[in-house]
């Protein structure tokens, strides 16, 4: 078995961190900004030093191929180099940081391979510069439009087409990503369980399906002094005891089960005046679709009166659960065991590029822990160890399927 | 008896709606901006013509003064002419315009007083463009220090000081209201009591106690995808359980005390985010300070610690009950009854100036219905009957009060 290199993995990320480093440790890279296009150049020059082709695709996705002996569909390793703002050193770069690793380790061992190993940078997966999340991913998948995804803004009224144009990665609709034999995509856990169960990596087996509601309450708003609490339609003490019913009864459903009342909103938010309307959303994810049925069910069951209140429940958005390749998952997980590094199956709750990829080519993803489940801040943590036992068992991986392929054995892909 | 003329007082109303009108019906004249001095200017005008002289102090109040037969201490009406944004056509107004009518009526009717009639504009009541509410009449009674009050901004950066140097309003420090028989002061309920229960007038027996507290929720923010619920210290969980549970409590310490949870804040207020904190306010009024006690204690009792948050609940303002006087009082509910309208006794939950000159002056309020306890808004009213009622009661309350003064008789303050 061949082991990556601990030392010059944390260089590398290390020097990767430098590209819109902040005061605290953390790093702003907004997908096409000035950082991330030094991000990007520094990124090409490592490729291209392993003797690796560099293309980029019409969504400025990168891909970085390592020829193999035969021309057959490559194994594909992928992340996001951009960040949020002030978000951490370590969601999404990492998995282009330890690929880049698993493929010196292959030069440097010299090890041949009888189909290509890629690379890919996916553009913008943070959805933090442009909405939405995981547009490039999005959009050679099918799941977006480009046409829309060219119109979104940011911030400064700058289109994606604008900074597309304007950042020289505006590449060939030719080289997007299709035919691959297997998907695989390192990325930190962003949640506390590998941490809190003292595990060292997780096994991804899917990207959990969720739902975002709205809540909105209309009441009417008064003198907080001089009306009765008979004559009030308050709203915000139904709020108060919405959550607290939907805390109650999801809570039963399913011990896995999460669920958020992330943004509250009251108006006009003033101590001395009854408010008029308040507005909660609520998130929630669970692998299982009938579980999630279940909880659209709760949420369609809030009364539409109470209180002299009216109450409109309001979908905002929703995924249903991906499932990643249980072939694959299989093979990650022998890859630990022969390392001897523990680990334990899980779902992902947050969205990745993996949960696209995978309705094209056969996919898995490994966690790392973040420590304390820190994550899109500039506390964000994972020790250099534990991201060298994933670039271990990312390359392990990498070498077992090439095998599988070389034998022409098929992938299931969910 | 005699009665007002419902006509000219409608017709009064009517004109000054205009200084500030807004497109909805209702009048945005902050302190001391142009349509504020186009009303007082109109006010002059009218007091001028029934033979008042207007004096000025250095707030900026004004008095308009009716002479009597003799130089006894004068009978004060008063309230103010300024408003809220966007506010209605009533609140303030009235009271200055009822007793307008009222001194219309006695010069009309050529009736001879033994005291001077005064009326009174106190300027800033609604501390809509500087804070706080009530300033000049908090100024002249020694419950605010000038030289604080001056520095008050507006949302400009305009201060008070430059305000009232540009108003021309600026006058003698030797004017402010001290020495009077009584105070009294029309006003609409700015709730819905009278109009619910069909009562034309309410004898106002004081100013409700209040306090406002703030609770401060801390938690932790995480990722609501990837964080088990085991895991979290959420603090929009536990406000709302604090939300229900102090409803709970408070509803069952007296079936008058009302409680407002006004503002609410969440930190960072996204919904796919734990929130790490939230902050909301508690506004609680009654009349008895026992109850305000016991309000208290239920608001202290409150945890320091729960659900892995930690918990403060801070005082934000305060004011002690006001009691107006029980003599005024009789009066004007005689003088209700001599005109055969209905009066209830009521306290009010909102402040007025009333409550600080009560302290120098014995004091009182009546009362006009709210229909629909709207106030503050640009659809707050009242009939012009229920007006031309309160204006009857004002004049009638005056005139017995005057011969009360002229028979020596002292009057309770409370």
């Amino acid at each position: 078995m061949y082991k990556c290199n601990q030392v010059r993995l944390q260089q590398t990320i290390d020097y990767f961190s430098r590209f819109g480093a902040t005061e605290n440790g953390g790093v702003t890279r907004l997908s096409l900004s000035e950082e991330d296009l030094a991000a990007r150049q520094y990124f090409k020059e490592c490729c291209q030093a392993l003797g690796m082709d560099v293309k980029v695709d019409d969504m400025a996705n990168m891909y970085a191929v390592l020829p193999g002996k035969h021309d057959i569909p490559p194994i594909v390793m992928g992340s996001h180099l951009d960040s949020v703002v002030k978000g951490g050193r370590f969601d999404g770069v990492l998995g282009i940081l330890t690929a880049l690793e698993a493929v010196r380790t292959i030069v440097d061992n010299e090890i041949e391979l009888d189909a290509p190993l890629m690379i890919v940078n996916f553009t913008n997966e943070e959805g933090a510069r442009f909405e939405p999340a995981m547009m490039s991913s999005g959009v050679i998948t099918g799941k977006f439009e480009k046409e829309t995804m060219m119109q979104s803004t940011d911030r400064e009224g700058v289109t994606f087409a604008e900074a597309l144009s304007k950042s020289g990665y505006e590449g060939d609709a030719e080289n997007r990503l299709n035919e691959a034999y297997a998907y695989l995509e390192l990325h930190i856990e962003q949640g506390p369980v590998l941490e809190a169960e003292g595990i060292e990596l997780g096994v991804v087996e899917g990207v959990m399906g969720m739902v975002c509601y709205e809540v909105r309450i209309k009441g009417e708003s008064n003198h907080a002094g001089t009306t009765p609490m008979t004559m009030r339609r308050d709203p915000m003490l139904l709020a108060a005891k919405l959550i607290s019913y939907l805390d109650k009864e999801l809570r039963g459903v399913d011990e896995t089960l999460v669920y958020t009342f992330g943004r509250m909103n009251a108006a006009p938010n003033i101590p001395t005046v009854i408010p008029n309307e308040v507005i909660f959303t609520i998130d929630s994810r669970h692998k299982d679709p009938r579980v999630m049925e279940r909880v659209e069910n709760i949420l369609l069951g809030l009364p539409k009166e109470e209180g002299g209140c009216a109450v409109q429940t309001i979908k905002l958005w929703g995924r249903d659960t991906v499932h990643f390749s249980p072939d694959i998952c299989d093979e990650v997980e022998a890859a630990c065991q022969r390392f001897g590094y523990s680990s334990r199956r899980i779902y992902s709750g947050a969205g990745h590029d993996a949960q696209f990829i995978a309705s094209i080519v056969p996919s898995v993803m490994i966690f790392v822990p973040s420590i304390g489940g820190k994550s899109h801040c500039e506390e964000e943590e994972t020790s250099y160890e534990q991201c060298a036992r994933g670039a271990d068992v990312l390359l392990e991986s990498i070498l077992i399927l090439q095998a599988k392929q070389s034998l022409q054995q098929p992938i299931t892909t969910k």
